[in-house]
């Protein structure tokens, strides 16, 4: 990408009301445009991140064999009323709307409902189960606060998996599969060392529910960190009866602040009993499907991400998520010249920065506040030795490669 | 894909009250879902098809030098309000709802207003310009009426771009330049032959406006074709004057039904004006951003498409959008065998129908309902020959094909 013809531009100040480090970065650096508290436009930088993350996540729950579809935002009442969650004293982040047609409609907060409603078309018998299935899709939620940048919005980005098993058991297997796949995402998202499962509570039909703990300054939920064990328990079911359950020792355990980054809920019934979803098992019995549901919030952890692994210059993108991994800067004629040739070898990989307003100073302050991973220098003086020199964003360190050996790590 | 992993089923009914064929076929077929009226579910299939359109679209957009943004649905009230467009009296699509904090929102049917403004912060001077950002975002329309299944619905995904422009003539260029773009786009969609460009009416700063349209009985417009040109005009600007105007014969014009599947829109001034997008020329004088709108609904094109090609028996896809390009069919143990093998193989490019329950009939019948480009058949005949037979689903043409051959045109 050439920054002459981008857009965006980065700016020196963020909104006053910002008060997180994340969002003054992600508004400066222009990965993100505040339309209105707690509802932010992704512009072509933010984008990149959010869709790097999206794939991420896509590619494991691919892996554990579920199915991607799309539901919608727009709900008709009926499903919700059925399980009691229509009325606004129930669930209080609706977004409530009318029909001009005659009715009222609301915007998915969340799809347990939905999708149950829709698998009652497809699921009968034992034969049709397990199913799981998973979306991305936009969430809307009517918070009263809007808090953090990007990390409690009131519209949203979500992936939300349900699973629908014969029995406990069959759910208990792939509810572990799951969080395997949630440690695998977190690690290539770039935060697996500081992210912890965490035991928060459940409900009905289980203890505990799981969540993903991310430690960081700014977040919500204090949770109680057994290091060695690497699992955590969430300050809402810390108490005796609760570590002696989950053989953890109070002594041994650090309060941390965490941001949620993803959650996993046994459902049970919940859903199914409510709207009648059922199957007949082998020897022609009916019986409930048993649920689960697994959520991560891609753009909830892009500001995450963005708050934990940031410095006083700006953002430091790992590599898989960054908007693109080299940020190249040619000095001199022959530079700008070299520069301009490797940026048309990878685009998608490197920002040419050839803005002729900017000095060189601006530029190097951009690549730092934008968070690109490589930071790419090609002068007169690293020419002579047919070399570029590469600044690692998150290090500082500076090393001399050969034009080849560059070239060599492009896509 | 296997089959007998994936939770949906064909069916042998569609819903009562869906009149149109598309319809009828993607919900037999397991593409979508209906919540309600005008408002679909996209399951697997379905979401892998319009995966598939988004990307020939994004791809096209990036070659005329566009950049990819996500602007929100949630919209405040203020920056529609100067343009005259929050009034239900002026826009009748709206669906509005209340902020919990407080205040009235809309969910926005279309984005000139947010991102004229988003550009406030980032077009200042003539340098900035010629700006293209364009997105796919899911909009919401209040229709009174929903009609002909996903191709007029109440919440759907829309590809709009939107240019600013120096001047006139800056954006006559680009204008042409997006027009030949969806010209590729349609012929890659496998629609180009049956798509024109449609003079249609214009607004206050251009006589026309461009829509492209697609012949089809079901289509809602009414349009007269040059075929010879390759253009079309609109019902509703065509008279004397207009046929004068555009060098068209009448005695050579037909009368058709066709679905508009994409226009394109000069807004002049009219966003730019209301908002105040402005930027300082080459002599520091202060001048207005010239604007231009340009869209394609990717779930309506699914719809037009569905519609368009189909059959009396079944869905009948482009190759280039099909959700995949091979069901394949084993018959007898060794042809079970190979085909899951060969499944193995491109798992991506290939439905292997592995259900034990169905017989071969209906498995035929279910590859012709859901469209799939070839219909390949491995039985302990084709195998004593080392082939397979593959089933061409447009033309009916069948061939035998070496296990070699077939294997070299997976992915």
């Amino acid at each position: 990408m050439k920054l002459s013809q981008s857009f965006t531009k980065t700016t020196k100040t963020a909104p006053a009301d910002e008060a997180s480090r994340s969002a003054k970065y992600l508004l400066r650096a222009g990965y993100i445009y505040k339309e209105m508290a707690g509802v932010y436009d992704y512009l072509p930088l933010g984008m990149r991140t959010l869709e790097k993350i999206i794939q991420i996540i896509r590619e494991e729950m691919n892996a554990i064999g579920s199915e991607e579809l799309r539901l919608t935002a727009l709900q008709p009442k009926d499903v919700w009323e059925a399980t009691d969650r229509w009325s606004d004293d129930v669930m209080d982040v609706w977004f409530k709307t009318k029909l001009n047609a005659g009715g009222e409609l609301g915007l998915a907060p969340t799809h347990e409902e939905p999708l149950t409603h829709v698998m009652k078309s497809y699921i009968s018998s034992y034969k049709d189960l397990p199913v799981y299935a998973y979306q991305f899709q936009t969430k809307f939620r009517n918070e009263l606060r809007a808090k953090s940048g990007i990390m409690r919005t009131r519209e949203f980005m979500m992936k939300d998996l349900y699973s629908f098993s014969k029995n406990r058991e069959e759910h208990d297997v792939f509810y572990e599969k799951c969080a395997d796949s949630y440690k695998k995402i977190f690690n290539r998202l770039g935060i697996g060392n500081d992210t912890f499962r965490t035991f928060a509570s459940g409900g009905a039909f289980s203890k505990y529910s799981d969540e993903f703990q991310t430690l960081c300054e700014v977040g919500e939920d204090i949770i109680y960190l057994d290091r060695e064990k690497g699992i955590a328990v969430n300050e809402e079911v810390y108490n005796d009866e609760v570590l002696a359950d989950l053989g953890l020792d109070k002594s041994k355990l650090e309060q941390c602040k965490a941001a949620e980054v993803g959650n996993i809920f046994t459902l049970g019934y919940r859903f199914s009993d409510a709207l009648d979803l059922c199957y007949n098992d082998e020897d022609g019995k009916r019986q409930k499907v048993f649920m689960g549901s697994y959520g991560i919030g891609p753009s909830r952890v892009m500001g995450v991400i963005a708050e934990k692994l940031s410095d006083d210059k700006g953002l430091i993108w790992p590599e898989e998520i960054a908007p693109y991994k080299y940020y190249i800067v040619g000095i001199g004629e022959k530079g700008e010249e070299m520069a301009a040739k490797l940026h048309d070898m990878a685009p998608e990989d490197i920002i040419l920065d050839d803005r002729k307003n900017a000095r060189t100073g601006e530029k190097f302050a951009d690549a730092e506040l934008m968070g690109i991973p490589y930071r790419v220098v090609i002068s007169d003086k690293t020419l002579a030795d047919n070399k570029v020199e590469l600044k690692n964003r998150k290090t500082d360190e500076t090393k001399l490669l050969t034009l080849d050996e560059f070239t060599s790590k492009l896509a």
